[in-house]
């Protein structure tokens, strides 16, 4: 297939402005960032499943459900504002006045994004401090305001030709532990000068998140803050998108594109992780299947902890595929591991060991499953688990 | 309520003989065993529900399901004897077949259980050599046959009256990694001289299952192998129990007992825990939900590593809960740790952290949650994440 996108270095689409700074939420780092548009842009989120639903996020979904419109978006790490009660409502809600008051635009065009340790109240003398001194510049800096324990920004963009307009797609996220499905300690914003309707951008961002982000796991934990969020300006000149327009399969490819890198960003600086794991599975029943039998294999802590040790134990995936209640034919599992065969018809292929040690020792673990039963297809990114995790995990409050 | 049963050191009931033995699957430790019956008894299982159920789980399937009769098992470690085809389904019927001429009994009386490393085939010659060497004794060796990663044999046996006779219940498994819902890499073998209808036996053994081994959880995965498996011989001459028995009750309350021990057991004993947590909630919309509140907690990797870390980081505890679907007053959930309370009306309760930190030393960690929202009430074992558990799993297999 022609790819119709084409990925360029870091950049803010067209009449978008960004800060980010540190406000005092966290000791040294960047703490407190916003993405603004010069003009409203249309909106769309998509939002945890965990019933804890934090206090920013129920807002942000709120506001975004009022008319798909968002003209900025302010944020912050180190502390989720979750678990807090009616207080966090008031404080996500007077974030958002405040940067709203300081943009001079209403707070109905505001979202707010939290991330952090849970149960904390906002201190919001802190918040209101961070947002006197957010400006509207052009730096990147709010990519890493949102992090926190990732090891480095997570950015991605591109441009594509749409309308016979260039259309700019720009993407970053913060995530690194408490992956799983459905939104989980994951920040994901995509900003793009196209214009297109707010609703169809919503459908959209439904859809490409089921492949991309919803594909990737760390741990298994859905947490009670995490979205995805996109503005699309228009700034870019071209008709509206619909899905009717000529361009928009070309637009999909581009965000689905975006969103996919973001995504195995997240699963690559898993909390600890040494490795990228990438599986794909062919030959399914269908493509649920296909995808529930991917995201089986990368959420197995066996599998992980095998990966990390580069121990070829390809039981262990069979395990992980078997505990799935997908359609298999029991006797036709093929499976390779950076292309080299490591189970045939069911059972360990003849690869030599060796070999397949040697193969582990890359960075990025593929992980290929044909299942012979049918046409579906799936993908799922994930990392090993290592000590670091547990070391990370056994003292992040304290 | 009175307890009706009473606990005794380990010991075989009356009509039961056993042995283990060294038959070269491992270097230096026990590896191969049996259970006999002087009658044939009646007999139960429970089976994994993975869908790559290893050939020796299959074949024990199909014979208890014959007429729910068994006069012995003959078990190995190290080898599970899992993903090795039809070759491996020879091997298994093999087994079966030597360990019934020794015995001069109906191969259709004999169960078989392995458990070790998947995808590799059995040597049998080497099994074959070990039938050879198994005798009929009153030793316990067995208990300590059936082990992999295990740190300890695992035991447990009780006393009851049942129709003015003595009845013996005995129980021994296996178990420390791969531990999750419905039969993961798990044996568990219960003998009782109570006389009691097979089919009976079969409901109340899946019945006391679904509160006991399938609510620990160490690591999620779920084993090809695992069953557990209970012959009653009769020899304490009692009645043949039915649920409409006197005494029915008294032999539940035992052999539920005996099962929650065994599965407590596996819990405390998974790879590299060094704490048990034990779940209990209380205030349920169903007994169901209480359940799975129950197993998400002991199940989430957060709050694993977060006990590990001694970190009463009771965020993660919510996290755990939120992302079931279970029904929820949002704001009603209460936690107390080891009975200092933790959360209070889904928020930070007022004690001290120096107090929970130190309530977090001990090596038996329980949380209770009151949902507040029905009456239903559920309870789940697992342990605490650790490098341990990460550095038996990256080298199990080289």
């Amino acid at each position: 297939m022609e790819t119709k996108y084409t990925k360029i270095p870091f950049t803010w689409p067209q009449g978008f402005k960004a800060d980010g700074v540190h406000a005092g939420l966290r000791k040294v780092k960047l703490d407190m960032g916003w993405l603004y548009s010069a003009q409203p842009a249309a909106a769309a989120g998509v939002y945890t499943t965990n019933q804890f639903q934090a206090a920013p996020t129920k807002l942000t979904k709120k506001t975004i459900n009022l008319k798909h419109q968002l003209q900025a978006i302010v944020l912050n790490s180190a502390n989720a504002n979750s678990c807090t009660g009616a207080q966090g409502e008031q404080d996500a809600a007077q974030m958002q006045q405040l940067a709203a008051a300081k943009l001079g635009i209403s707070a109905d065009l505001v979202g707010v994004a939290s991330t952090g340790i849970i149960g904390e109240q906002l201190p919001m003398d802190v918040i209101a401090a961070g947002v006197e001194q957010l400006q509207l510049t052009d730096n990147t800096k709010v990519t890493e305001a949102v992090l926190t324990t990732d090891t480095h920004a997570k950015t991605v963009a591109v441009t594509c030709q749409i309308d016979g307009k260039t259309v700019t797609l720009s993407g970053f996220c913060k995530g690194s532990g408490m992956i799983h499905p459905n939104m989980a300690t994951m920040l994901g914003f995509v900003t793009t000068d196209a214009a297109i309707d707010g609703m169809v951008l919503q459908q959209l961002l439904s859809q490409a998140t089921d492949t991309t982000f919803n594909q990737i796991t760390v741990d298994g934990d859905t947490s009670t803050n995490d979205m995805v969020t996109v503005l699309a300006n228009g700034a870019a000149g071209n008709m509206p998108l619909t899905t009717a327009s000529t361009d928009y399969e070309t637009f999909v490819a581009a965000f689905t594109y975006v969103l996919g890198e973001l995504a195995k960003k997240i699963a690559a600086d898993g909390e600890g992780a040494t490795k990228l794991v990438a599986v794909t599975v062919a030959g399914a029943w269908s493509d649920f299947e296909g995808q529930q039998v991917a995201k089986a294999i990368v959420g197995s802590n066996l599998v992980k902890a095998a990966i990390y040790g580069e121990d070829p134990n390809w039981g262990r995936i069979m395990v992980a595929i078997g505990q799935t209640d997908a359609h298999l034919d029991l006797t036709a599992v093929d499976v390779t591991l950076n292309k080299l065969p490591l189970i045939q018809a069911s059972q360990a292929a003849t690869t030599e060991v060796s070999k397949l040690e040697a193969a582990l020792a890359a960075k990025v673990i593929n992980i290929a499953v044909e299942l012979h039963n049918g046409n579906g297809q799936g993908q799922a990114w994930g990392c090993d688990l290592t000590y670091d995790y547990v070391k990370i995990n056994a003292t992040y409050h304290s």
